[in-house]
């Protein structure tokens, strides 16, 4: 559905709210920030920093053109003429009404007003606005820019078509919102995350476990679970053919065992707090806050990819994201002209972080994957899109000359371009040249493309307009003439 | 240390039993199985095939030789010569002890002999044995074959010997021991999993969410952070600068809130189970349990090569089980006979699930990635080891000349034969023919191969051991001849 959110405001750039608005950023929203804070400028651009690191990282596509950042001296002045507006404030309901109350001074009317809150009901926040139907719970999860989860929470009093306006514009910067059916205090994610924290407090103060056990338990067992499938799914699968009937007969008696000390929860004395504390600095002390949040990072973007390459939960968030990101370059590079004498430059990307060797260079094999993708948009430049395949025709590379001129590191930009050597009938010849940002050559890459008809499996004439594309750019590039390395084998030893 | 253990029996092979018996066979362990289910080696053989199907997919070195499986007819006779003894029998008190009692009845005298109680304490299991010292909680996690987690817990009785020996045995198949300080119901990890339960059975039984939502509550959200980092690392990095003191202090108040129902729970009634039953199949109905459990190992397979590639957590559990796989492998090949006139058969690989396109093709650039593990096994093979390289020499690959012959899909296996074109002091010019099953040439790969000072960045001679392998294999090899596709370039259009 058409949301109709053009630009958003952020009250609030904390470590919520600055998640918030890299995520908006990034996805091309404009974004108005109020935050008081004195460093505020200065935390937002770690956040913003580390935030498009794990994009280049975790898009295959080109991130495209980013939204523009504002920061304004007033609420008012922020949220004037934003659509969405996001409130991540701290979680005191006094300073949230205060908030509230500023916001809907100067919002436009249909603006809608989300709040991070992960403790409040919606109807806690609606008391006593002017407009509460424009007011719900859009609760995130740290890291706002990565976590797909959002829980949107409203009351009788809402406007439900507000908040299907606001599930669509958050599903559209890659996120998954789920519509909590009934207000209730922690909404539905941080009830587990209370629950787990409670029984974690016992066991260390019962001298069980300590915070690095605990954590070991998680990320080595059942946590790893949890990223893909989720704890009633899960059990299904436990519980074999006979199904979850089968599975709740025979966990079901546990309920009355004391396999967990949640009837009572632990008194936070000062020693707990000090244990706690000081076996997290045994844990994490290691590395600074910067560096564990590069580190996560990195993990999320590595496992929702995982989850993307089989199409499944988060990873699907992911994939939609990506198909924009795709549709974005795609619209941008058809804009691209054709110039005489010139080389194509219709891709860019960045060497992630999961490219590289032990070395710290680019494995190999993923020089090719550089090329490949090259040719790719190449293709697509070309007209052979969707359109075009669901025709049954397509084209296949089926033989490639590779030159390994450099190495190249993790996070390295790389530009190709791209020229077509030669054409007949039913076959392409095309040249990419690698380049990184000093503008030196990384690799070359030269490659036979075969047009085939998909469904007889044989080849097959290129048809329009393909043809006619192609025909344009082989008169550009007719002037460009072959480099030496170009049409020869392998040096004979 | 040296764990001794050299073969392993099995008392039950349902589910976790069954897990048990992959993980250690896929890990070269021979196993002797006792089940009296009538159905045994069926379930047993299902688990085994999804177990393989996921191995091929998750470790990149070849598998090398299986275990050998046996069934007995009596636990006596499955234990006797068993240096690893685990028992995965159904939960009940009086069922365990008699097992033991047969199992103590033949069983070697400094055979381990681990449970895979989730609940019982290891004194509850010691009760009445004859060597307690022997009998210890090795609790692991579905699917076993996969998740590295196993929970070791002891009492005073046991010889902490005889648990750094299991420890160590279980590392050495892919595992991550946790040693946990003192026996409790449920140890650790299924506290947690306890109360998220009853939390879960509470939002069910309000009405505030249904199995489904729950799930994405978790897979969206903190089941990704939990993949990689446990609860307190996580919140560490949420926390801030200001670090663990300061989040506690911050989120402190939140247990006297009722954030959670856990203070009491819920009564498992008819409506309940069949109120969570009936959503599990709206949520899961349209995939069979096999089809879930496979969707779940791949997602699984594609998390921890994530968490390998960033050197994290379960991911390095998986990379030092490579590692083992690798040295086999190597093992195996510096094993292969120089044959004259016959190229060398050297690496062999499975087409892994995710190294398909969206039309179940194997991605063109995973051609190269496969020509390229054939290139480092033909490295080794020739004596370019950790040790060759620590004098700071080693080989790149300069030039790369591949055909893309024919498509492939995923689970295919694919052989690599490698000759030796051609050579000189600094370079050497090898050919790949990659063929399936069927023995049909997939593609082949041309490379010209440079010969570097790492330190110095130039090239440089090749030295002893590797010149007389060279020396050896260009004899041998100088009689087969170059095919006319070698030495050629892309013909020009």
């Amino acid at each position: 559905m058409a949301h109709g959110v053009k630009k958003a405001a952020a009250i609030g750039g904390g470590v919520i709210g600055g998640g918030w608005v890299a995520r908006f950023l990034l996805n091309g929203i404009d974004v108005a920030v109020y935050d008081p804070h004195p460093e505020a400028k200065r935390i937002m651009s770690e956040i913003l920093a580390n935030a498009e690191r794990a994009y280049a990282k975790m898009l295959l596509p080109p991130l495209g053109e980013m939204g523009t950042l504002t920061f304004h001296d007033t609420i008012a002045d922020a949220v004037k003429d934003a659509d969405y507006i996001q409130e991540s404030v701290p979680e005191r309901l006094d300073i949230k009404h205060k908030v509230f109350a500023e916001i809907e001074a100067t919002a436009k009317k249909g603006a809608l007003i989300g709040s991070s809150t992960s403790g409040y009901k919606p109807s806690e926040l609606q008391d006593g606005a002017k407009h509460p139907e424009r007011i719900f719970v859009a609760h995130p999860f740290n890291p706002v820019y990565l976590l797909p989860l959002v829980e949107l929470v409203r009351t009788e009093k809402n406007d439900p078509k507000a908040l299907d306006r606001a599930a669509a514009f958050l599903t559209e910067v890659g996120m998954k919102p789920l519509h909590v059916r009934k207000e209730i205090d922690a909404h539905i994610a941080d009830r587990f995350l209370e629950a787990v924290w409670r029984e974690g407090l016992w066991l260390i103060k019962d001298g069980i476990a300590t915070t690095e056990e605990i954590d070991d338990a998680i990320r080595f067992g059942f946590g790893l679970r949890w990223a893909q499938m989720g704890l009633f799914e899960t059990y299904r699968v436990a519980g074999g053919e006979a199904g979850m009937r089968h599975f709740i007969a025979q966990f079901g008696p546990c309920l009355s065992w004391p396999w967990t000390k949640l009837m009572d929860v632990p008194e936070l004395t000062d020693e707990l707090v000090e244990m706690i504390a000081t076996q997290s600095d045994e844990q994490s002390g290691k590395y600074t806050i910067r560096e564990l949040e590069r580190i996560r990072d990195d993990n999320l973007v590595g496992i929702l990819q995982a989850l993307k390459a089989n199409d499944w939960g988060a990873g699907q968030s992911l994939k939609e994201m990506e198909n924009r990101f795709y549709a974005k370059a795609h619209a941008g590079s058809a804009k691209t002209e054709i110039e005489d004498g010139k080389p194509l430059q219709l891709y860019s990307t960045q060497v992630r972080g999961d490219w590289v060797d032990y070395n710290g260079h680019m494995t190999e094999f993923r020089y090719l994957q550089v090329l490949a993708d090259g040719t790719d948009a190449f293709l697509i430049f070309i007209g052979m899109d969707e359109t075009y395949r669901k025709r049954g025709l397509s084209i296949y590379t089926v033989e490639t000359h590779i030159r390994h001129v450099r190495e190249c590191k993790a996070g390295e930009k790389l530009t190709l371009y791209t020229r077509l050597l030669g054409k007949d009938e039913k076959r392409l010849r095309i040249l990419h040249e690698v380049l990184n940002e000093a503008g030196d050559v990384v690799c070359t890459g030269e490659h036979m493309l075969l047009h085939v008809n998909t469904e007889e499996a044989r080849a097959c004439p290129m048809e329009s307009p393909v043809t006619d594309r192609v025909e344009t750019i082989a008169r550009a590039h007719g002037g460009i003439g072959t480099p030496e390395f170009a049409g020869r084998p392998i040096r004979t030893i």
